[in-house]
């Protein structure tokens, strides 16, 4: 990464082609199983990013907030899914959403949100697209892969939910309700489909274009599959304390993950020695996991990376993300913020 | 708070009168000590809360990143104190700063850094001023007043601290180094100042204008001085698990504290009984702390206020500040971010 040690510190360093690779293999792990994948927006927020996940079709999308909805309708996107069970305060958003979109999805969990909806007619001759005026579907995230260790333990709830969300098709038709789509899909069930997946209209991953430390634990993808780094400088040596100070504290890391790694709060690539015990603001403390720090190895000034327990979290804390290529910077992205 | 309940949620809220109060009761603490308030600006990072925290003056705060430095420089403020360890990829934007204002303030502490602002001397027949190119003060924290318990224990730490201070600025003057300044604060330590630090010469405290549950249980402030608040909807109820869910995420609050409160990551006003238990991204969790939900009280759609365990991590999530006054919303104020 020479050209990226010149940039200030902290900034959070994408590998393009990483995130490129990671987006190929999800769209082709759901062709080969077919079912449609419909990439979450919610790690990265950014407009590049979704070209990349989508394969350029700007279509089938989810998103977490509607400043997301907006951003991407604003650049042409469309097929979006609020994944998130409606708030009372948002009707008239959606409302908006919806009759400017082709189709704008709204999740509901209950039949107050739905009374909600009935109280706002669509003009233009548009339905809500949820449950109820227009069931379009049904939408589960099998959250609970994030406490599993290895494929295995994967593979066995996301054949669970699977089993679940399909069971519940079933009643759904003994009803007479035929035709909503079916969807499952967290970036640990995605990275590993079991065949019953086959079975659903449709999957949701978002992590995985950039994975994470918290992942790689999990056993939904490799280290080297990481596309994301924070990058810092060694700014103080406290000997007295056997400790480097770094400029990245939790305003460029998050404090995802509490601490609890082996290694603290992040990976210190290249550095299985060291630890990222606390931060404050706008520092970070690195200290050896044993014995003494050679603290002519990391002289004032160079440069460490971290790799992230959480991309989303650590994401989230930065206006712009600086992309790199072969160790150039080729771009810089801008997600959306707020709600 | 009768306006604030049509905004959307999750927002950031401000009393506007708890924060003029807390402003000046400071200005007033420091005058009446007879020591220069400096004010830190890393809590808000805005223009309007920087002008009541001066009381007008736009002169003397202290930054955390030379985005706050820029963004102040751009908008009239003038005596700047950059907080940080000179970090060397940043001397380039510092010398700038120091050639464009009438005092911008950079921080070393080790010789290194010093031989890095001799080798980028500034135009204008300006100095750098800090150690050595012109030894402009001494700058301690006293952070460790963060693990106290009440007032007698901050002001034993401020004691310490001062007296350390006040020992080191013997030392110079021993050695022939006349007239630098000497500073030191926390909030804690500035909220019940010591008569000892009536002899050193700056204090910068900056958290105080808003304050938070953390300062309230050291004993720097009453709950009642708290002036931020995150307003979020109850969006879900889920009685079989006996819980509330609602619209604040970690995207909204942070994981400060990491809910080690009794009431989780934050105190839910008005409802000692409830614990915000966990976050997602964007969503919250919220269960009682013993015994069954009743629900009937919190209607999807209600309104619950959460007061944050630490401001400084709350305010860095949102890209606006909704100011209230007499349950009026009279302003929207921007931070800004980055580095």
């Amino acid at each position: 990464m020479s050209s990226c040690k010149f940039i200030n510190t902290p900034a959070l360093l994408l590998d393009l082609e990483i995130v490129q690779r990671n987006a190929r293999l999800m769209l082709d792990r759901c062709q080969k199983l077919g079912v449609q994948l419909r990439p979450h927006m919610k790690t990265h927020k950014t407009l590049e990013c979704a070209d990349i996940m989508t394969g350029g079709s700007r279509r089938c999308i989810v998103v977490s907030t509607l400043a997301e909805a907006s951003f991407y309708a604003d650049r042409g996107y469309d097929d979006i899914l609020y994944a998130y069970p409606l708030p009372f305060d948002k009707v008239e958003r959606c409302a908006q959403l919806s009759e400017r979109l082709s189709l704008f999805h709204v999740l509901l969990d209950n039949s107050l949100a739905l009374q909600q909806l009935k109280k706002r007619p669509l003009s233009h001759g548009k339905i809500w697209h949820t449950a109820g005026v227009e069931l379009t579907g049904i939408y589960a995230h099998c959250g609970n892969t994030y406490g599993c260790k290895g494929e295995e333990q994967i593979k066995a709830v996301a054949q669970q939910t699977t089993a679940i969300t399909l069971q519940f098709m079933e009643k759904l038709k003994a009803i007479g309700i035929q035709g909503p789509k079916s969807s499952i899909g967290s970036t640990p069930s995605c990275s590993h489909p079991v065949p019953e997946m086959a079975m659903l209209s449709e999957v949701h991953p978002g992590n995985y274009v950039f994975y994470d430390v918290q992942q790689s634990l999990i056993g939904s993808c490799k280290l080297e599959d990481v596309a994301v780094r924070v990058l810092t400088r060694v700014i103080g040596h406290y000997p007295h304390r056997n400790q480097l100070l770094v400029d990245c504290g939790w305003t460029a890391l998050s404090l995802d993950g509490g601490g609890r790694l082996p290694t603290g709060y992040a990976i210190i690539e290249g550095h299985p020695e060291l630890k990222l015990t606390s931060m404050t603001q706008e520092h970070g403390r690195v200290e050896p996991i044993s014995g003494e720090l050679d603290f002519s190895q990391f002289p004032l000034g160079s440069v460490l990376t971290f790799i992230p327990h959480h991309a989303c979290a650590t994401a989230a804390m930065h206006p712009v993300y600086y992309v790199h290529s072969k160790g150039k910077i080729v771009d810089t992205w801008k997600p959306t913020r707020g709600w």
